[in-house]
């Protein structure tokens, strides 16, 4: 791993894949003849993309029950106990509608409503994320979203991941159905036969999704399009390299754009760092993807303080950070920007992908300085309630009048008027 | 206004604004223009499309202090009355950072933190809106934004309406620039020599700067495109027809795509608000935009109950909802989608466009089904905090690890092992 000064990040930035105008194209096409033809385009795409010609989109209650026959079950109860760990931290976000009074009658206040409906993506392919399952899935369901459903792509056997199905139906799914790609986002966005359009789609997937996802934000809302991911760890002498490397591997063996840097003011850590990494990656399954990540993007970063350190990390805004120095509690208040923070040598970055109850859907690629990890609001929404009192319209009227007739709109300033005594049916 | 019973609602079905081919690239090419060429880029759009040369970009303390002596000071009182009340009802949305300790050592939490900078972007032509100012700069405030910047298209004197620059400057601005359409959206994104880059984007404009938003949407975070803007009034035989015909052409009056409804058990009140539209109607200077409104997308639903009513509504999800019914509050549970719940005779709608103190910028065209009002969570975002103890860690990582597995992730499996007594420095 390159070891330098800490004085151009330039190299953190990767851009979001950039899609094609033919890629573009083909999904604008796939959302129209779902939005046309509804379930007979889902079979149709579905044969055509994964080689397989169903019978039926939605999963049976059948296939569930065998894919808790193929999960051992000490993996089933630790499904069980993550989704509680879940659960049990996404149930802190709930928010509870508010109001205010005055003393004059007047009620302002803010009504706290879950969605009606949500679907949630869970890519296939070679990888089948459970745990993302029930990252979607749990805040959905504390938010108190009455309908949860999934969408996921079959395999060429026409079947989904047994540990997928065990994580929705341990997470409280409504309905699960074999659909894939842009066309599962036209079925989510526009409804079918077989499957009711939802309000918001959420989960990552592939450039066909995400770009399926853009186009249909309006008709329905979507989460954050994700980009490559990222780990950023902050150490000072008192880190432990072999620790350092270990996580720094975990997120580079995800995708050969993710990036793995380390900030230290320990150049003795920043070569054992070095020389970790180089141990570690011999003997990974996936060393192939975790070397290239970690030659194209990784880097570890020297600083003379860690108050300089943490600028380096406010300015990469990392999707995940790791604070592995004497006391990292005390930098808290100082970083601003990241979509996850790990503190301490326990505090390994699978933990929070796992177990530990925080969500895994966090903002990637810098984009922690403005967003945040998928959380209970993003599947409620609010109203605003305004209940004015006569005295109170009597007092204001006359203010709230001249202001609409600033802005030139003579019919919000009668309207108010007309609470002023004027006849009641002239 | 066209009387029916409620069975078909197609007509309120509106579409967002088409963008043509032609519109898109007009806007990619300015965006690039802005992001190459900086200041210069925005002398020459603003000379182009506002048909004035300006001398600096930024407005002048000069500037403001004429804009004082422009408004009457009865007026400037009014704005900071408003200021005052917008301030009040959103610092009740300020979430607080939390956390959650085990006993075994565990602390897990989420940290709330304002954005670093957000740009408002405030519609310039003929219509000039102070009160937007407020609504998209005071949250921000108290969000504890640190610098929040308006951009404005100046007219063709150059300047901004007084107004808007008293408006701004008692909502606490940090600059305000002059520049309007892509290349203002294009100067907020990427950053100019005079226009630091921010984080997010709020505020209305046309179809040039909706395009523009969603273009830059990534790079920085923005808020929703709105989409024309309605009004649905809920009510009983108890109504006042005149307050009801009032309400509604208030927000006809806006656009001639605005929708304005009616909703009641009453079809005595149908009449009687039908005729009072007309007769209101004939005096309004906006005469013209209303009428078109009224006859295009307005009209009057006749329900047999309340509580049918309340699913109409549900099932338009309107921007604005007046109940002018004998107990309102007791339909305040059943009504799910609606961007502000207006309760009560006195409670015109105008009332929460200028000075209640909740926000105006509210969710339209039935996206109040998963949208909320503007408010302070827009201008913070969130960070999960995570320190594992000791014993957590040694308590889980086997679990831990065996999750990762199921995912074929081996990394992450043996980054958490690594925390299970291997040698130091292995």
């Amino acid at each position: 791993m390159r070891i330098e000064r800490a004085t151009n990040l330039n190299s953190l930035k990767r851009n979001i894949d950039q899609d094609s105008e033919a890629q573009l194209k083909a999904v604008k096409s796939i959302l129209t003849q779902v939005r046309e033809q509804g379930d007979a385009a889902l079979y149709e795409l579905t044969e055509k993309f994964d080689k397989v010609l169903l019978s039926e989109l939605e999963v049976t209650e059948k296939e569930i029950e065998q894919a808790y026959s193929e999960v051992d079950d000490e993996m089933i109860a630790i499904i069980k106990e993550a989704a509680k760990n879940i659960e049990d931290y996404h149930v802190q976000q709930k928010k509870q509608s508010w109001f205010i009074t005055k003393e004059d009658g007047t009620l302002l206040g803010q009504k706290v409503t879950p969605l009606d409906s949500v679907g949630v993506y869970v890519p296939g392919g070679t990888a089948a994320y459970p745990s993302s399952v029930l990252m979607g899935v749990v805040p959905a369901k504390v938010a108190g979203v009455g309908r949860i459903v999934l969408v996921s792509p079959p395999g060429k056997d026409g079947k989904l991941p047994a540990g997928v199905l065990v994580a929705a139906r341990e997470s409280g799914i409504s309905a699960i159905y074999k659909a894939g790609g842009a066309q599962a986002i036209g079925a989510l966005a526009y409804g079918t036969e077989t499957i009711q359009k939802v309000d918001k789609i959420v989960g990552p997937g592939n450039v066909y999704v995400a770009l399926a996802k853009r186009e249909v934000f309006g008709t329905v809302d979507i989460d954050m399009i994700a980009g490559p991911s990222e780990i950023a760890v902050l150490a000072d002498e008192t880190a432990n390299p072999v620790y350092v490397a270990a996580d720094l591997l975990s997120q580079a063996e995800h995708d050969p754009r993710a990036a793995a840097v380390l900030v230290t003011t320990s150049e003795e850590l920043a070569n054992q760092v070095a020389e970790q990494v180089e141990l570690q990656l011999k003997t990974l399954p996936r060393q192939e993807i975790a070397r290239e990540s970690i030659e194209t993007y990784g880097a570890i970063y020297l600083v003379d303080s860690l108050s300089q350190g943490v600028d380096v990390i406010n300015e990469i805004a990392p999707e995940h950070l790791e604070v592995m120095t004497e006391h990292p509690m005390e930098l808290l208040g100082k970083i601003k920007h990241a979509g996850a923070i790990f503190l301490g040598p326990n505090s390994s970055e699978p933990v929070g992908d796992y177990f530990a109850g925080s969500n895994h859907v966090l903002p990637t690629s810098g984009t922690a300085r403005f967003s945040s990890p998928l959380n209970v609001d993003d599947f409620t929404k609010k109203s605003s309630v305004i209940m004015y009192s006569e005295s109170a319209i009597e007092e204001n009227a006359k203010k709230i009048a001249a202001f609409a007739r600033l802005e030139g709109l003579e019919a919000h300033a009668r309207a108010v008027e007309k609470r002023l005594g004027e006849s009641e049916h002239e």
